[in-house]
């Protein structure tokens, strides 16, 4: 708290100072964290610019389907055209402005706006406006279109006019570990939407690093809580996890060879706009799944995959997406940011598209592990919402468990200085 | 959503630049509907300095009744004072500023203030504080005065020191077309506060039009949909209502000029300060009330009516009211504004002062319609805050059917460049 | 309500042309109480510079014992430490700024941050961080210590690096009044968090006077409602009180003198940094409680006190907290910002250490008149901040019996004129 005289004029100073301060190996001042102008700017330069996880293919199978996402202040509407191709648009009437669609809207040949009627095609095409003069052109008026990509039946959207280069390169590198999976024709099998009391950044942040695991003991029924060490680094208390490890990784190894499936570490978390990391990695005890035993939770597996020991297919990108993909089911996480000190983490469970509940899946038991870390990770974050809230926090130092971490904030730093240079 | 470097650096030019865009025949931009800025200049240039629609005198019937009303930030407290005259005065105490009346505080001879009992007359006059030195002089601590209006018993204030000219020519000719109804003799049968989720001008602008009457279902068992279309215009499948408002139409005019009741149509929506539309127009089946089938909801009529089948008189005035005048009752709507994203719709109805409730009246059928009515517009209105709210939104045109929210708009526009340029 | 071209160009300004303006004798402008920056300057000038009471000894009993208080936007932990001292310190971990300590956290050896486990002692150090490379210097992370002084009982804390002059001296002064009662060895028997609708100002202001004593019904049982009248102002309706008082006042002087309690009234409200009030005074009927016939309400009396009968000892200081210290038992008030219109009032019922509820006190009857009398005045500092926070407001006239209410106007200002200066 200072008095304010000292407080630089405008926004972009405060912004470009804060990240002209900041320290590499550190956490985050708090501004960060906690301003609305630096939220603003989160959006302008983050959220607004790159290619934002948002959906999964699955939650839209059939031709008419649409559902809508909030990005910030953004409204987007995600629909699955006549020809199967999943298009994304400004969730916004043409005419006076209003939303069109709110959450799932079902299903239905054409969008219809609530308010006057004025009725678009599955392709954005303005079909009907009632009442308008001679003259009007519907041409001007179809609805405005987002970029959209999928990549082995995950969603992206991009708001800008021009998305960054190098997703197409990054998503040629990421869907050969997808596809074995069919993510695409998967099913939806549970949705979950928990609103975290803080910034968006502490909620990837708290994603990227192992160092709490502690607090996740529902996870670390297989979860390695070695995950993110160095060898060197692994403390004498986790040494016999990761000789357990160990055993499981070679294993796991010689079965992907065999099945042909890659499955090699590709860490990209901070030297490009399309940043991420994929590894195909082990699970302790059944090693099949998130489960107290670590046996399948879905007897179908995905796709035509022939043992449901496969581990986990981790994926991580740049900003605000984390997956988990097995052998039974896949796990979508996408963060999204509501307020300076609000987000929402949009969780979603995929099994085989004919896997029947209560069949060959148990609802319940398949979100058990992954509801209660989020619950767990949700109190975290509202912890250090709440401490670096004040103005005694000063940044501190990350740990080399935590490097993640480090990524993660290296990488949205660089695409602030990006925006302020534009 | 732009980079904060090419932020205009103050509020006034931000809103001096978003006026000048404006296009005529287009809604307005987004931040008119959402920026807290753009808000506190509406209360100071529309809500601090136009003839403002609050209440009806029927509220107030006896010497010494008060009621408050929130203007934005004002509290205004009016009062019925020993003369039977109707005042109003900013409700804040001299003293140290305590609210003086919350809400409906029934009647007494004096207003006390709750806090340190000082005492103030009707006429604003402090009468008593207690423990005050010697030279203390109560002449100097009477309550501000709010300049206040009654036309054809209905109240309006004006929280300006210097009222804006042409409300007294204003309130000649509409108050010929009221007088017959006796409002300032009326009776308060019912009153609704709803709060609606969206900014004061989504209100106005919903209420302008019946290009969405659609949503309206109850509403139009006797409203004519064809509201605001030029004759051209109609669209064919409002062609047979258009039949019947004709037919009956032309059989209410005979029935205004045998009894010498003032029915012509007067619409200066936006070339003067005080600007209102008046007319006397038809209602469909029975043509005399808001009911299913048209019929009376009160069989006492007000003032000394000799018919139930006068149709409607409505009246609209910039910026804030609307008001339905029958022959068995009347309906007064006024708009307060509470923040850039929320408005209060005050709806009353009166009756006769001698009709019974639950032998001249049901109440329940008296407000069914309007009560149906308000809850869809404001369902509307969220609808088209949330999407203007985002920054994809772009203005878009209004249909000929629109042409009084563009009146509106062009109104609102008007105040702001005044208000820009004192 | 004001066009934004008027609007001086920075918080600063706008702070320092309001101070400029103020008029000793009359309440401050409105903006003091509503507005954000005036607010965040509050915290800056006031919470963050000064001696703030935050809390009682008796509340952490034991080494161990820890407790946080929020002042503004800060989070202060409060522990005793193993050679039983108190210590402050700011409530955040010093790796990535996890809260440490919510509310009570009962009580343990060391310090555990809840998200990664860094360990500190209670004298601030880190004793433990997981997982870090050679050369981490734990000596360097230590817990940010705030500065603590306990006065005969009583918890002040100083954010400031350089906490204000004269707090020493001022604290000698009062000691001796507070000693006889043995604070800092009593009992806490009750506490209550109020949040109270209204800036603190107001409810410091409200505490200032009894001019509104009237709403306080139970307290009036004993508290002589003349309090802050001079013997030439008191109404003639209160004489009869004042006669009681000034026969209960003899009385208790002899008493006094007899048992060596010194009592005289110092009152330096505006003259100094850490300001203050303090006087021993009589109560009404029995002249030993708060409760409806003037008794004791706990039978065991606090330290080794002979008689009940030793009405209250009155302490005020600036800014934020008042105490009222009988022979029976003791009550501590703090005043904590928690927003512009939003504020904790935090009270503390304190008894002797040996005292049984259900055999010594009810607790019910030793808290009923100041739990009553704190629910009257968030009653009416909600009714004075909705007043203050229109802009019809403007500052009135303080009448002669509230002139502490403007020694604590006179000292906020003060401290503002001194942050304006830094």
């Amino acid at each position: 708290m200072t008095s304010p005289d000292s407080t630089p004029s405008t926004p972009a100073d405060r912004i470009r100072n804060a990240v002209a301060r900041r320290v590499p190996g550190r956490s985050l001042e708090g501004p960060f964290y906690t301003d609305r102008e630096f939220f603003d700017f989160d959006i302008a330069a983050v959220f607004a610019r790159q290619w934002i996880a948002v959906a999964v293919d699955a939650e839209l199978p059939e031709p008419g389907d649409r559902t809508s996402v909030e990005i910030g202040p953004y409204s987007v509407l995600l629909v699955r055209d006549d020809e199967e191709k999943l298009r994304a648009f400004h969730n916004v009437c043409r005419h006076r402005g209003a939303r069109l669609v709110e959450g799932d809207d079902g299903s239905a040949g054409n969008l219809v706006c609530g308010y006057h009627k004025w009725t678009y095609g599955l392709d954005g095409r303005l079909l009907h406006a009632p009442s308008q003069p001679a003259g009007f052109d519907r041409a001007c008026f179809g609805l405005a279109p987002v970029h959209l990509r999928s990549v082995g039946g995950l969603v992206f959207v991009c708001l800008a006019e021009q998305p960054p280069a190098g997703f197409d390169e990054a998503a040629s590198r990421i869907e050969p570990y997808l596809l074995p999976h069919d993510l695409s024709r998967a099913k939806v099998a549970a949705r979950s939407e928990l609103v975290e009391e803080g910034n968006w950044k502490l909620v990837m942040e708290n994603n990227r690093e192992c160092y709490h695991c502690d607090e996740h003991p529902e996870l670390l029924r297989t979860f390695f809580p070695t995950y993110g060490y160095s060898e060197a680094d692994i403390p004498l208390r986790l040494r016999p996890a990761h000789q357990r490890y160990l055993r499981a990784d070679a294993e796991l190894r010689a079965t992907f060879e065999r099945l042909g499936l890659p499955y090699t570490l590709v860490e990209e978390l901070d030297d490009r706009s399309t940043a991420f990391r994929i590894q195909r990695d082990a699970l302790d005890l059944a090693g099949e799944s998130f489960t107290p035993d670590g046996t399948a939770a879905c007897r179908r597996l995905l796709g035509d995959l022939p043992t449901a020991r496969l581990g986990h297919l981790a994926l991580h990108l740049q900003p605000n997406s984390w997956f988990h993909v097995l052998a039974d089911h896949a796990i979508a996480f996408s963060v999204l940011p509501l307020a300076a000190d609000r987000t929402l983490l949009r969780t979603t469970w995929l099994v085989h598209p004919e896997a029947q509940e209560g069949v060959d899946y148990d609802p319940d038991t398949l979100q058990r592990v992954w509801r209660a870390t989020n619950e767990q990770d949700a109190r975290l974050v509202a912890l250090a919402q709440r401490g670096v809230s004040g103005p005694a926090y000063r940044p501190g130092p990350y740990a080399p468990t935590e490097y993640q971490v480090e990524a993660f904030c290296s990488w949205y730093i660089a695409r602030l200085r990006e925006e302020l240079n534009r």
